[in-house]
């Protein structure tokens, strides 16, 4: 079988999922009942971190949202009507972001939602109804992060499909975007990723070629990594067996964007494929800015309150996190991971780097 | 000439100019003088908006930066510092971000800056004292933007040296960080360059083939335009003899992301080749938002504050800018791009910019 045989019937089985709910609707109205729909309750109290599968998942608590509850039937209006989008997308093989959802409800007399918030919330749901994350129904943020490294991809876009692009072709890197996301990975010669919070920390790397002194592919999150990035992260994890390193600023912020891409957040509890559990977070330790003397500045009272907020995370309950987050907290300083500079720009990736794979 | 000669040319010629400012500072020393630089002075009362370029730039006003005066002997220090940096980052052929510099001046005693505000001033400094943006002696902004199209350029990066690649390759765009920058614009089939604020609509136009369909090269400038996309689209326009359409958001900010890039900034009075005095902002106007009957929000206070200081700023003396300015102002209302998706998620490549190409 073909890439693309799989991509199609993976789009034809997300239209039948999406038929499924249209059809069970259909079958309640006939039967003379209020129409309803069953999904996970995502209410804090039904979130629980799973010690198993190392991330946040949903309790079995399911709420009905039912035609029959006067509080029920905007949102249920606009599930039906989002779902209808979703499947709309499908088939036309196009995709959207979540503000051009928005938008697109605006034309619609009594479905229009009143902000994103209640949009984004909808799709959420759906993404519940489906256990699908809203990527794979074509639907996207509009964050960007970028990718550069010994890979080979296959598109499954239209215009583009069987088409092939290596990664090192562009060394301001390409950007990940619905092509990327929805590509097959072919081939690599790379024996890991490198995960970067910073734009120029990753435009250091390509230019001293750790890419290849490390063997490695390089991902940009551009801070907080968008959700399309940690699927790709996960798949080259689990499909191309590559262990993953995450290198972020050295303050509270960047050891959660390594958290996230690691366990996940409680956002995405009732989603799967997400999160990458083997993945190692390398640096900038707190223990780093010590043993380096690195250049600092101090934690704000807001890097303080976070500290603190992560020290009692049930995702933080590992030795190396809770020593971390505790030196953090006792030398009340923080470091940017482009403060290496201070020893010359090659030093990250003739000393630092080089340290840190070898001991993490 | 091979294309490569001319960039090594350049770069030989930027060596040599501040090579020149330090052979002036020996030879003051030698002469027993404390030594100096002068630089066109770039406070407030010496940047004039000229009519004839179509933007702002320094008066006749100089300021001399002198060893002798005990307030100047730091940032005269830091200048120096930073002309050998510089030098530095031409002669190994590598760049670096304005975070970089900072952080690399933070191992030199004496120079070290007290913040990044500092550093950036600095920078700008020697752009002054060089009449060069600092792009050219390789010091990047950490801000990316993206771009998708028929257009084959060919790097002068190491590594890349002579490699092409055309801009169709990869359907999410590619970043425009120093490859793209510092790259040979060789030949392109389009007749128009599509400059976009948003990712979203970025996405969207890539994928309704807008390029194939207006024939145009598409930019994503992810908000305002860094000064390396400035530059680009002004190569485009001057190299390539492109004609530039500007599409942002219908609010004060998207109209001073268009005019940036056509008009330029106070804050690069002192340099050239940034603007695009024929650029053509196309939407979103506010008599758009008219008529198109567009979904919009109300303006802030904060953004009917700056539609009043953008009415009385020379760059938007002309009528359509006035125009539009007042019925912003009378309308009170913003829309963003995504607003258009009211009317179909292709509405905006069948409808609405074919009209606004047609008639702008």
């Amino acid at each position: 079988m073909s890439r693309s045989e799989s991509i199609a019937r993976k789009q034809a089985r997300m239209i039948k999922a999406l038929q499924t709910i249209g059809a069970q609707i259909y079958d309640q109205i006939e039967n003379r009942e209020f129409p309803w729909i069953i999904l996970q309750s995502r209410s804090t109290d039904n979130i629980v971190y799973d010690p198993e599968t190392r991330q946040f998942v949903l309790g079995s608590r399911t709420i009905r949202r039912h035609a029959r509850n006067i509080r029920h039937i905007r949102p249920f209006a606009q599930l039906v009507w989002t779902a209808w989008f979703a499947k709309e997308l499908l088939r036309l093989r196009k995709t959207s972001t979540l503000r051009e959802v928005y938008y697109s409800a605006r034309g619609q007399r009594d479905i229009e939602f009143k902000d994103q918030d209640e949009s984004n919330n909808i799709i959420v749901d759906l993404e519940t109804a489906l256990n699908t994350p809203r990527e794979e129904f074509h639907i996207f943020s509009e964050e960007r992060s970028a990718i550069f490294g010994d890979l080979t991809i296959e598109y499954t876009v239209p215009g583009y499909e069987g088409k092939r692009l290596n990664l090192t072709s562009h060394p301001d890197g390409v950007m990940i975007g619905p092509a990327v996301t929805s590509a097959e990975l072919i081939e690599t010669s790379a024996d890991k990723v490198l995960v970067i919070e910073k734009g120029a920390m990753f435009t250091r790397l390509v230019e001293e070629k750790a890419y290849e002194k490390f063997n490695a592919i390089l991902i940009h999150t551009a801070g907080q990594a968008p959700r399309s990035t940690r699927s790709l992260i996960h798949r080259l994890n689990k499909e191309m067996g590559l262990p993953i390193y995450i290198f972020t600023d050295g303050d509270p912020w960047g050891v959660h964007i390594a958290m996230v891409i690691i366990s996940g957040s409680a956002n995405a509890a009732h989603l799967r494929g997400l999160t990458t559990p083997d993945a190692k977070w390398i640096g900038v330790w707190a223990t780093d800015i010590l043993k380096y003397k690195l250049p600092t500045e101090n934690l704000t009272d807001l890097d303080l309150k976070r500290l603190k907020e992560l020290l009692k995370d049930p995702r933080y309950k590992g030795e190396l996190w809770q020593k971390e987050l505790k030196t953090f907290l006792s030398i009340r300083k923080k470091a940017e991971q482009e403060a290496f500079s201070r020893y010359g720009l090659t030093y990250i990736v003739d000393e630092y780097l080089p340290q840190k794979l070898e001991t993490t």
